[in-house]
């Protein structure tokens, strides 16, 4: 397979497709819509895995696991929510195979197997959750209830994409329970708040928090927070939401606590989650024309050692000097690969790790062991410089942390200079037409509207942004009143 | 609910199920056969996950994800393993449910997205890791290729028990492929070897290394591996199986790779498992009629510290004391809790505590802090020492290492005292009935003896163990040449 990358200019799709591919991270199945996720893009997950999962415990969650299968009968039960999911939903029907009297060798469903009770794969698991829950809780003693599941689900999209779209996907959900509205808003908002934190600090993947209208609210929630993100095409990405989601599932169940004051009260509930779409986000916030780029904090492998070298001799003599800086690195932290395959010549390995978006990578020839240095070049922004060996240590370990820093400062830039305040229809469907990004504009609030630019410019309302200056103003399709601007965007 | 629980001479399995129920390990769920692990058992399933991954990393092992879904013509190409999981196959025929005409607010499942090739829920993986791996193997440089995932499975069992034998469960499925069957050997071996040093050394459960007889082997493996362990009720467990595979599914999937030689080759391949059924092991090896024992390395809590106290005044002064060494625990990365819960009283902790199975308890009162002592409880052997609040940490530390001892000394003194070595039918079915165990026996090497032993006695063959000092015999039901005994046992 060739290594050259199609062009982010040349189509952005192809690219962001061939980048997954060549750099290992996943592929498609032999099952319509499901991913392979592969050694090296999985091992981002559980990176993604193990810092939320850190995150989710600080604040007092515990993780648990509930069924695959949600049972029909329950399933229906939060009306809005089942409505929500009903056209993409994988259903079981039957428990069992049996032999092809026509097809030696063959299988065919047993139809003596059918199930009474038809078995959806959950697409999400508030009903299974809630259902369980009726038995969990009884007194206000039971509550908070703090639980998260990491999962897979499946949803059947009928147009799908690597990482960002796909029929089955891996995510965390969180399901809470609490005794008060007031607690459960603000558990919400606190796992929007962590979201936002854990795309900043760890995909350096800049996101701005806010809340969803009304029409692209979860199915069954009162109140959806997003964080959403840029990506390099103009496109937004709503990387993880949290919901508000009232006592809607607490009546459909019938969860009910006895307060301290000895009332029967209906339980208040949120539902948080974010899935291996980020892997797609991270992929295009921050990679470029020559393949991958990876923060330093998610990166698989921090720090590649090439050896340049002829005969064996050298080699070894590269070896042991090269040793010192692995096991320096490593007692840091520092993830390190001494890559000695003498089955691919230096330049292949530069441009496979280039590929694959490895942070640092220090190439040692002998010459460099003469000078006592080592070349080291950084993958964001493709720079090499000679340092002395001497230091070599303590100056990657500085510079993964610059990386980390120039990604985030780099999307931040790109991400500002695309949020576009817009006055006018016209002027809106320039931007979006030529420009791209987010679109900050009065909006009447009716999901009319909403609705009429949707289809007019295939824009849709990203969030309500929080915490921002806010002034009224008239909606830019219909000029009626507007309380304050809102974020639009074509999103993936 | 009562705190009080069957005994194990009463009812060993009534015991097993209230254990679950009561220490807030599991429960069963809605979907039938399903169950749902609550947090407390899931933090056990967590510390087993984080132990096993760390071990197959070290041996060169990397974790990918597959699709949950097999399709069904790809299910079936490798025809004994299709054959051996086809009736426990959950399938999934449908993508759709859509509104009841003839009952508004409920789902029926959509007839018109009726899936053409059927998908199968993944009772394992080979068939769809091996379709893939097709993709991945060229040359010899692309072997060996080392693959673990953690996933969910689904097999429809018709007797099901929380841990034991549920139709969902969690597991990891490793799948790897060789240039030769030596090295395809070693690595099954190698695997079987990991799996009873975890069993030995974190669960404190001693199994026994063996090979399968041909009818309890895995469908499609020519080779299990499996380690055996012994339950208190004096049956068997198995615990993890390894397969050697050879190159059936590279044959049934075509996967071939050019050797350096320069031909073409069928590769070799290998599978090993383990499963939250060890849950059920772990409890079965060591709790008591007072409930869960945990050994310390597998203890979602390895301490717990309860205060004795009247009133707010004294509470804080136990807590300023106990704080000293909660922090002095964690700084040696013993987790600790410290249970100032005001809602119970002490002896309901106690009971809490013992029926949950935390290894020490630490009680400290008024009283203890003037004598500068406190009351530290182990529950392997529920004695009590008054020990000087000094060396209480230390004490603790190797405490817990003496429990995780014990708890494995007591263990292989049961199992070794309930292998049986038998020479007659009659001796055989007398230690089945009246003693159980393992039995020693010599067997013919046929299927029909195995099958006829079973039907007598519901004993089969758990595995030809490894390593063991053999003799030639008779076979103890036909008297048929024996090269060597097997060790049968009723099992779970």
């Amino acid at each position: 397979m060739s290594k050259k990358l199609t062009k982010r200019a040349e189509d952005y799709s192809k690219w962001y497709n061939e980048i997954i591919v060549k750099a290992d991270l996943a592929e498609n199945s032999a099952v319509r819509g499901c991913m392979v996720i592969k050694p090296y893009g999985f091992t981002i997950w559980e990176k993604m895995q193990a810092a939320l999962d850190l995150m989710f415990k600080e604040t007092g969650h515990q993780n648990a696991y509930f069924p695959l299968f949600v049972p029909k009968s329950l399933f229906e039960a939060e009306e809005k929510n089942a409505e929500g999911f009903a056209k993409e939903c994988a259903v079981v029907t039957h428990y069992r195979l049996k032999n092809d009297p026509n097809n030696p060798g063959k299988l065919i469903v047993d139809p003596e197997a059918k199930l009474e009770d038809e078995l959806i794969i959950r697409p999400t698991s508030e009903a299974i959750i809630w259902n369980t829950y009726k038995g969990w809780i009884q007194s206000y003693r039971d509550l908070p209830l703090l639980i998260n599941q990491w999962a897979n689900v499946v949803r059947w999209e009928m147009r799908t994409r690597l990482f960002l779209r796909t029929a089955e996907f891996l995510w965390q959900e969180g399901h809470t329970a609490h005794a008060t509205k007031d607690e459960a808003m603000t558990e919400a908002k606190q796992m929007q708040e962590i979201y936002a934190e854990f795309a900043e600090t760890f995909m350096a993947m800049p996101v701005i928090k806010g809340a969803k209208s009304e029409s692209e609210r979860f199915a069954g929630a009162l109140e959806t927070y997003t964080i959403e993100a840029l990506m390099q095409d103009g496109k937004a990405l709503q990387a993880g939401t949290s919901h508000f989601l009232g006592q809607n599932f607490a009546k459909a169940f019938d969860v009910k606590y006895t307060s301290k004051e000895g009332k029967q009260e209906f339980v208040w509930a949120t539902s948080w989650g974010v899935s291996t779409r980020l892997i797609g986000g991270l992929i295009m916030t921050h990679s470029d024309d020559f393949g991958l780029v990876l923060p330093p904090k998610l990166a698989p492998i921090q720090v590649v050692i090439v050896p340049i070298y002829k005969g064996e001799e050298q080699l070894k003599v590269i070896f042991e000097h090269a040793d010192v800086i692995v096991k320096a690195l490593k007692d840091k932290g520092i993830s390190v690969n001494f890559d000695d395959r003498d089955t691919f010549r230096p330049g292949a390995k530069f441009a496979e790790y280039e590929l694959k978006g490895i942070p640092v990578r220090i190439a040692m020839g002998n010459r460099d062991l003469q000078n006592n240095t080592v070349e080291v070049a950084r993958r964001d922004t493709l720079e090499k410089q000679i340092i002395s060996k001497d230091v070599v240590v303590d100056f990657v370990i500085d510079l993964l942390e610059k990386i980390q820093k120039n990604l985030f400062d780099k999307a931040i830039n790109y991400r500002d200079q695309h949020i576009t305040e817009v006055n006018s229809f016209d002027q809106f469907k320039d931007v979006i037409k030529n420009k791209g990004g987010f679109i900050s504009a009065h909006w009447d609030g009716t999901k009319e509207t909403e609705d009429r630019i949707k289809e007019l410019t295939k824009a849709t309302i990203r969030c309500i942004p929080e915490n921002w200056d806010q002034q009224k103003g008239r909606c830019v399709l219909t000029g009626k009143e507007s309380v304050a601007r809102v974020l639009f965007a074509k999103a993936y």
